[in-house]
């Protein structure tokens, strides 16, 4: 991440990384500290507290200040993925292995919960007069990603789910996360609810490019780059942009092979879906989104090189 | 509840389930509606909301504005049950299934998960000028549930527990939300931090005692007004307060089963406990504890009618 998104974010990044490895208060007792303290230094993206830092950064100059929200942010970011990797029985995350398989269910069940209490905590520590704001924002934010999660969980149930069902859940699950990132950024240092709408339409933009990537990404990506297992949506049967659009694609071209998930190889299943050509619709999506993202950005004024380099990254990340 | 705690507590836990009834904002998705609401409306005492309400109610004369934070710790103490009943796969509380056994683990999962943010939700409802150390109060708790918890867990594996060692888990799990509540409810009219030790104190000798009370009943209780199962505890070869104390009487009285988890029958395992005196030991160390509590609302003058019979109704309680 650091390479791609170029030297410019790197002393942001840095001093993200410098909170977490000082991260006060942290747990002494072992059961808590060590899955919780294995899990903050796998290595994530950290873009969503990037998104905080230059926010607060431009819109009132202060990063210094904002640092425990943008902490807090990639904390609950966190909290999330151990959880939903418990539901999901996912045994690898960011090239390591998960909680409850290096630990056990009730672990990453804890883990995860008290990270809420630490995720809290770090916010708690933003020195700012509209700090109410920014909690309330998080709280509403938890909430929807959780509801966000129980919809997608509920699609496993379902085969008739469509591409819009599957876009309302993005924007409550990853949309959400990145809107909240702005928002903090921005609360921090004002209460202005115009530029704040702006902010949060932004974000969610960013949050379906950013989902819609990653489902590319499971078809067509290079695995060495990938860091994870490449086809697991696949494998999983997971509603996903790519498969979804499959379906619908399939239900018009007799020539596809009509089940994606019959199909005996990931090969397969990866040509079906290239000669479908969902993979270029997707991205046509991912950029339409970033682009709409980057005109808000213009429209209020909102230029800072990091977050210019961010969407372009966005729209060609390949792990 | 509330027969045994008399009619003086009536409307206090009528104000808590109205606030319950007409929960805002609450979920409308079916998937964490349905077992939140079928959470909320099992047959608790919420003792800990009523020590909310009159401690404010004492200390500022506003019941009213302190109900969302009253509400808030029960859910927080929800979220805490049904996580551990996943972790401890308990079928039944409060005499109904548990949310894992009647829907399943992720949903028990990710309903927890919500319950937090419904916690603080509420608590950022609560109108008064110190609601930001409220809120540093709840989430400190909040991670120090989680530890407590851990510790619970890890005890499981070890032999060797020692009734100190136990002592201090009570501290972290049941004792902090206690201590918690008459926090919250001082916390809401005033910040004077000598009255505030005092509450804690109160709380966590509360705390201690409700345990306690609940460990002796799981050996002797009538099964009627229980409300679970007699010896679950036994049968899961748990460590609390009997178990411990029995382990350590044993050890030099050569007359008692060696083992009380090796015995054949739930009877035989209570007898020896009646035999061994730790059940009379543990109702004296209630009694102490809240005794303790009575001394410490005398010297802050802490006179409220609700929590004098509190006092008594924890000593006796049947269920």
């Amino acid at each position: 991440m650091k390479d791609s998104l170029n030297a410019i974010s790197n002393p942001y990044l840095d001093r993200i990384d410098r909170e977490f490895r000082n991260f006060a208060p942290f747990p002494t007792f072992a059961a808590m500290r060590d899955p919780i303290s294995y899990f903050f230094t796998l290595p994530g993206k950290r873009v969503r507290p990037l998104i905080t830092l230059i926010t607060a950064e431009h819109f009132c100059h202060d990063y210094e200040g904002v640092v425990p929200a943008a902490v807090a942010i990639e904390v609950l970011h966190d909290f999330t993925l151990v959880h939903d990797d418990i539901m999901d029985d996912d045994h690898f995350r960011r090239g390591c292995e998960t909680v409850h398989t290096k630990w056990d269910v009730g672990t990453a069940i804890l883990s995860g919960d008290a990270m809420i209490a630490l995720a809290y905590q770090k916010l708690l520590q933003a020195r700012s007069p509209h700090l109410i704001k920014m909690l309330e924002a998080f709280t509403d934010g938890m909430y929807v990603v959780c509801e966000g999660q129980a919809r997608d969980k509920e699609f496993e149930t379902r085969d008739d789910v469509s591409l819009d069902d599957y876009l309302f859940m993005l924007f409550q699950k990853p949309a959400r996360l990145f809107a909240l990132a702005f928002e903090l950024g921005y609360l921090f240092c004002s209460c202005n609810s115009d530029v704040l709408g702006a902010l949060t339409k932004m974000g969610e933009n960013i949050g379906l490019a950013f989902q819609v990537r990653d489902d590319l990404l499971d078809f067509v990506a290079d695995q060495k780059a990938f860091g994870k297992d490449i086809g697991s949506d696949w494998r999983r049967r997971k509603k996903t942009y790519i498969t979804i659009g499959y379906r619908q694609k399939s239900e018009t071209n007799p020539r596809l092979p009509q089940d994606l998930f019959a199909l005996k190889e990931f090969s397969a299943a990866r040509d079906a879906v290239l000669e479908a050509g969902i993979v270029d619709e997707a991205q046509k999506f991912i950029e339409q989104q970033l682009h709409t993202a980057e005109s808000i950005a213009t429209s209020i004024s909102f230029m800072h090189p990091v977050l210019h380099h961010l969407l372009k990254f966005l729209a060609k990340r390949s792990s």
